[in-house]
Formats: structure tokens, C-alpha cells, sequence
């Protein structure tokens, strides 16, 4: 019964006969299945996680959705009496506090949002104290996306179980009118896991380390288009045993988390990505780090010559009086990615800037790029400024694989030439 | 202050230059948005739409999950005191399926489930009879994606246009205690739209009229996988002033309607994908009629003509007696896809066909590849059997592209090969 031929005749399940439907049974669905399947176990064995801990999604704004959203929507179904409260900080990503947002708008939640110190970075204390018996996640991002600080997520790991060891059973029987021993009888077995800890790593991936056990977290959300992989894939790790749903309905794909036919080729992409970053990491790190620190030390440099400012921007003493003339490096100057380096220049708007540096063929961000080009002032910028300062705009230098010492150079080279012709701004 | 060299500093919005984030507003940036919106503005071509009617998603799944969930959602904000109700079919894929019994579960929505008759064709009658005051969606697919049957849209949405000019304010007003000249006056413009109606396409954009006016959608789901496209791309098309809002939170991008950082190259890819679906359409559909024609006759010719069936099977007149032999073929033989064949074999399990058709380099699909290996028996075929009779599998040949007679030929004779060698179950 052999015949070499091949036939495919499964059109409706994928169009494409070569990256046929992971769901279907036949040789070349078992094939997609299998590619599927090894995509997952490395990205796992990288992650320090079980395989069925891992979660595709479309990006890291649907792994951040589920994870909130998926989670609240089990624990509504576990336990109905408690409203939830989620705690976060004032500087996450998008993904994570319109979620929050629309949770608290829709009162489906109580959000705590803990305001990170002036460099940028929370105090785990902080967190800490945040706590309570209603606390079901608590969710830090692991380093941000615009300032690129690092967020202490072993800290608050610490804190959080430390919460859940010593506290929950106390504070719950409080709160339900139980005996500590009656509740750890009667309770779900899940349910002594809250607050659970998700981070978003989106911005981490390429420079920190990624085990999700040493780290200490039960979420961890990231994505491929900022680990030179695809656009369009995601991850979710979701601890074992976590409660979680699916906030999407269909099939039962991703071990019923994320309905939908997976997207293979994009997930294979991925993985491999994620090899990559892992083989090249330390290398980088030092690399981009003695790039961003040089970077750092020619803006200081210039900053503490103030005469040989107003030469370089052909402004007499007399009118540099007139503004005080920083670049003011955002954010912590240690603990931030080895690849961010992110100013504010007072007075001359920012998409200007960009503007100016993109006709000299130097790509740069200004704020969130999720969030560019909305006129809106950063919420990033404004949580590490102090009271009642001005609010400015900021300029995210970010840089990867290909950014040189000679890149760096023309670079701020070019910024002394657009500020020397935008000193109109100054008068 | 030009400057040939590039240097690409914007790695944090994605990590390769080649796919600049369409978020940024630097020259890089500005020409991923021109690509982006040159494939929205050929999918609207296509569709007959406005370029700012299509929304990009993650896939069909996404699609159908944000057009019910979506409205729902806004529907709640706009109106209150109403419990929405929704119509759909029986045999509608699982992401819509699904959807609507979570809402009915979580008693967010009231929903009517109309059976399709035995051809597996809904009557516009029987929606039509459905509608309530308190309707504010109509859910029917285009086209089925196990047996192919194609449900009369048109038809349905000139019921539903009926339903709205001339029903919706006496409902309403009768439901509200309120005049119909109050009601006129007092309520949102948009709410004077419900019901909505939605189709989902996925299966029949390669074979079917896709102009949004002419069908009466208001929105339209499909997805790149099933159109010779990518996988993980998905289209809504979400008529205008239609009220609906996003089912995840982050970005503003899609028009605020699906947050996240936008896969432009593969839904360049759709787009490119869908015109040339379009540009073949005719002919395929004219090729692959007579091919699937001449796939059921053939069929039909041996059922009818029992002696050559024992004698195909290798099995006595007297054995043959023993059982209800048929090649019953599923849904109605005109209005279907040109390109499916669904079959039930009975006695013999229906994955255990399709893997012998495997091992033979036959590729096909048993019940929805989405539920494939799901072990439970096809929602679709349980709708359209007779009461009281026994659930068998069903089988789908779906063609494509690629198909020729050749290969019907063969896979004809494969199969009577492998009823030959599982005749045992006919015992």
C-alpha cells in the first residue's frame, strides 16, 4: 500500500501543505506537532522550566493580558466573596497597567500602583507593604522599556513568599471568619500561592538572566520581536499549578490557555532567537556595557564644561544663563540594561529630535515606542521626575547586535549638530 | 548634515532594523506604517471596505473572540439595564462556539443556538423568528469548516436589515416603558444598528463573493492560514460607528481595537496572500466543482451498485447484509465549498482512516482539525444526523491549488484499499 506520492488534501485545516495544522493527526501534522513541541522544550530548557510551563501567545501584550486577565478570571470562579487587589508600579509597560486600569475602571479590581524611587528602580519594601489579604499577583517588570532600569525581581520574590509562608493563613481566616486550621483544611491547595509574581522579562530577555526559579517568579511574559526573533510571538510562562484561564475561547490549543491554530514557523523563529541571545548574552553584556557607559561619560562630560557648551551650540554665556542647560541621564545609571541610554534634553521638544537625527540616518526613540507619536507626556518620565518639576520628553538610545564605538561617536557628534541647530528652542 | 551611513539605535523597539517598529516616528518607523497601511488598504479593496473598517489580529480565533466579546463588552457600558442576547448556529466553528457558551455560562449573555436543518444549511426563517428586543448579535459562518456548507448570508442580513427598520423601536420601547418617539430621541444612534451581524469567513474567502455590502456584514472574520497565506494573522473587518471595544489592553494600535506591536511582514504577506486568491478565484472555483463532483460520484456510483462493493471489499453478499453500508455524504452536495468532501464511513473509526490514508502519503482531516485528536465526537455531524441515530466520524477531503483528478483517482482507490484492510470491522 506505499505509494511515494504525496497528496495533501487538508486545505481547510492550513492552505499550506508545508507547515500543515499541529492539530491534525495525519504524518505532516504530527511533523508540525513535533516542531511545535521541540520549540517549546528549548525555550523551557533555557527558562529552567517544565515544557508544559510554556505558553505561545501572538506577543507580549497577549501574555501580559493572560496572565492578569487569566488569572483573575479563575480566581473569580475559586472564590467569590474576595475582591481581588493587584499590585503593580507606576512605570510598566502598557500591557500591564491599561490592564490594570480597565480592572479598576470596571471594578473587577483593587490596584495598588507602588511609585518606583527617582532612579527608577521600586523598593521592595515597598511592595511588601503593599500586600494584603486580597493580594492575588503582584506584577514588576523585570527591567523598563523605556529608561531600561532593573527592577530587584529576586527582592520581591523574597518578600512575596516570605507573605505567603508567614501571612496568608492568618489574614484569610481574618478575613472569612475561619480558625487558621479550618481554613488549611478547607481551602483550595491553590489557593496558598497568592499573591502569585509575574514579571514582564520583554525587555530583560536579551540581557539578564532567565531562570524563571532563581528569579523566583510563577509568570514570566516576553516576546520575539526584541529578541531579534519574530514579530507576532510570544511567551507566557505559567508556573505548574497556577490558577489560570484562557481569556480567548475556542480550541483547546496550549494546553487550553491560548485557543487558536498555532503559528509554528513563528514559534520555531522564536526558540531560535532565544538560543542566540543565550549563546551570545555575556558577551554582549559587556560589550554594550562599556558602549553605554562611554556614551554616559561624553553627555557628563560636556555637562560639567559649560564653556565648552555654549561653543559647541555658538550660544554666548549670556543666553546659556538663561535655561539650565542638563542632559539629564533617566534613570539609574547601574542597575539599567547595558543597552539603554536615555535622556532628557530640557526645552527642545523630542520628536523633533528624532525627527532631526532620522534625516541624518540615525534611528532613535523618543518615550515608549507603544506609545509614540500620541503626544502624550511619558508616564515614565513623570513617575522618576521630582514634584512639580517640568515635564520634558526623553530620547531612548537603544542600541543591539550591530551598534559600534564608531556608531556612539557620530551619534553624539549629531546631537551637538541638531542642538546647535535647534537653539532657537533656548531663547 | 547628511550622512549616508545608518545606525540603527532604536533596538528596544524591535530588534531588527530590516522591521523597524511601525510605532516609531523615525524614517525606519514611517515606512513599516506605509507598509502596514498600503495591506490594510488593499484588504479593504478587496472587501469593498474603508481602510479603517479592517483590523489586524492574531488569527480567525482572535477575530471572532474580539467581534462577540468586543461588542459585548461596549454593550454593557452603553446600555445596562438589558441582558444581551446573541443568535448563532449549532455548527459554527469552536471560537465562536465556545465564546458564546462562556457568556452563557457566566450568565453575561442569553444565547440561541438555531439548528441548521439536516443539510446542514440554517433557515433565514428560523433566525429571523429568533431575534428579540434584547438581540444585539447575529453570529452565522459563511461557510462550514468540516462539511462545507455554505449558509445563505445574504438572506440573512436582509432579515436582520428588516428586523432593525422596522422592529427595533417598538422592542425597545415596549422594553423600556417609553414611547417610540421618546426612544427615538432619547437613545444613542449607534444603538439603532443592533442587531448586529457577524460572519465568520476563515473557509470561504478562497471560494466565495467577500464584498462586505453586498453580503450585509457588519463583521467579517478570516484569517492568512486558510488563504495560502502566514499563520498567526488574522482580519476583522468592523463595519464603522459599529460599537465594539478591545478584548485586550496596551497600545492604541488597530485603531485601538487590538494592542501590541504590529506583524507587518506577515500581514503584508495576507494581503498579498488574499489578492491573489482573488485574481483565481473563478477559475479555481470552476476546477475544483467538477473535481469534487466527480469525487461524489464516484462515491455514489459505488453505492449504489452493491455487488461491486463486495467484491471491491472482498466480503459475501451475506456479510454485506450485516450492515448499513453507505458513503454518506455530509451537508447539502450544492451549497458547499467546491473544495470539500465530508464523508461518514460507518463502524469504522474515523481517525484510523485517516491514519491508513497517511501511511499511504494521503493527507486528510477527520472531523474539525481544531478538535482533532480530541477523541470527542464532531458537533457539526451530531447537528445535522437524524435523532436517535448513531454518531459516526466523519472524514474531509478538502482540496486545493494543488489538487488534480490524478489525485482523486488515487485517493478513491487508496480508500477502498484501506476499507479492504479494515474490513475485520465490519464484522
Amino acid at each position: 500500500m506505499q505509494k511515494s506520492k504525496k497528496i495533501y488534501l487538508d486545505y481547510a485545516s492550513s492552505a499550506l501543505a508545508d507547515s500543515a495544522n499541529p492539530g491534525a493527526i495525519h504524518k505532516l501534522g504530527v511533523e508540525e506537532k513535533n516542531k511545535l513541541e521541540n520549540a517549546r522544550k528549548k525555550v523551557a530548557d533555557i527558562l529552567g522550566s517544565h515544557f508544559d510551563e510554556i505558553v505561545f501567545t501572538s506577543g507580549a501584550t497577549e501574555s501580559n493580558n493572560l496572565a492578569i486577565l487569566g488569572l483573575l478570571k479563575k480566581y473569580v470562579e475559586i472564590f467569590t466573596n474576595l475582591k481581588p487587589h493587584i499590585i503593580t508600579t507606576n512605570i510598566e509597560h502598557p500591557s500591564v497597567l491599561e490592564v490594570c486600569k480597565h480592572l479598576e475602571k470596571t471594578k473587577q479590581a483593587e490596584v495598588t500602583y507602588v511609585p518606583v524611587e527617582t532612579n527608577g528602580i521600586v523598593d521592595p519594601k515597598k511592595i511588601k507593604k503593599a500586600i494584603k489579604e486580597n493580594t492575588i499577583l503582584v506584577s514588576v517588570m523585570y527591567a523598563n522599556n523605556e529608561i531600561g532600569t532593573i527592577q530587584p525581581i529576586m527582592e520581591i520574590a523574597k518578600e512575596i513568599r516570605h507573605f505567603r509562608k508567614t501571612k496568608y493563613l492568618v489574614e484569610f481566616s481574618r478575613v472569612l471568619g475561619l480558625e487558621p486550621d479550618q481554613l488549611e483544611n478547607s481551602l483550595d491547595a491553590s489557593f496558598k500561592i497568592f499573591p502569585l509574581f509575574h514579571t514582564d522579562a520583554t525587555q530583560a530577555v536579551n540581557y539578564l538572566p532567565i531562570k524563571v526559579e532563581k528569579l523566583g517568579v510563577d509568570l514570566m511574559s516576553f516576546n520575539g520581536a526584541k529578541i531579534y526573533g519574530p514579530k507576532g510571538v510570544g511567551v507566557l510562562f505559567v508556573k505548574r499549578k497556577i490558577p489560570i484561564g484562557s481569556i480567548m475561547f475556542g480550541g483547546n490549543q496550549e494546553f487550553g490557555l491560548r485557543p487558536g491554530t498555532e503559528n509554528v514557523a513563528g514559534i520555531v523563529d522564536l526558540s531560535e532567537a532565544l538560543q542566540t541571545v543565550e549563546k551570545i548574552k555575556e558577551k554582549e553584556i559587556k560589550r554594550l556595557t562599556i558602549l553605554r557607559d562611554y556614551f554616559i561619560k561624553k553627555l557628563y562630560d560636556l555637562k560639567n564644561q559649560n564653556s565648552k557648551f555654549s561653543q559647541v551650540l555658538g550660544l554666548g554665556p549670556d543666553q546659556l544663563k538663561n535655561f539650565d542647560f542638563v542632559f539629564a541621564v533617566n534613570g539609574d545609571l547601574k542597575n539599567r540594561l547595558p543597552n539603554n541610554i536615555n535622556i532628557t534634553i530640557p526645552k527642545i521638544p523630542s520628536d523633533l529630535i528624532v525627527l532631526e537625527f532620522s534625516a541624518c540616518g540615525i534611528y532613535i526613540s523618543e518615550k515608549s515606542a507603544c506609545k509614540s507619536g500620541d503626544g502624550k507626556a511619558s508616564g515614565v518620565i513623570k513617575a522618576i521626575c521630582k514634584k512639580g518639576s517640568e515635564i520634558d520628553g526623553s530620547l531612548r538610545f537603544s542600541m543591539g547586535r550591530q551598534t559600534t564605538k564608531a556608531d556612539i561617536d557620530h551619534t553624539i557628534k549629531i546631537l551637538f549638530k541638531i542642538l546647535k541647530k535647534l537653539k532657537r528652542w533656548y531663547n
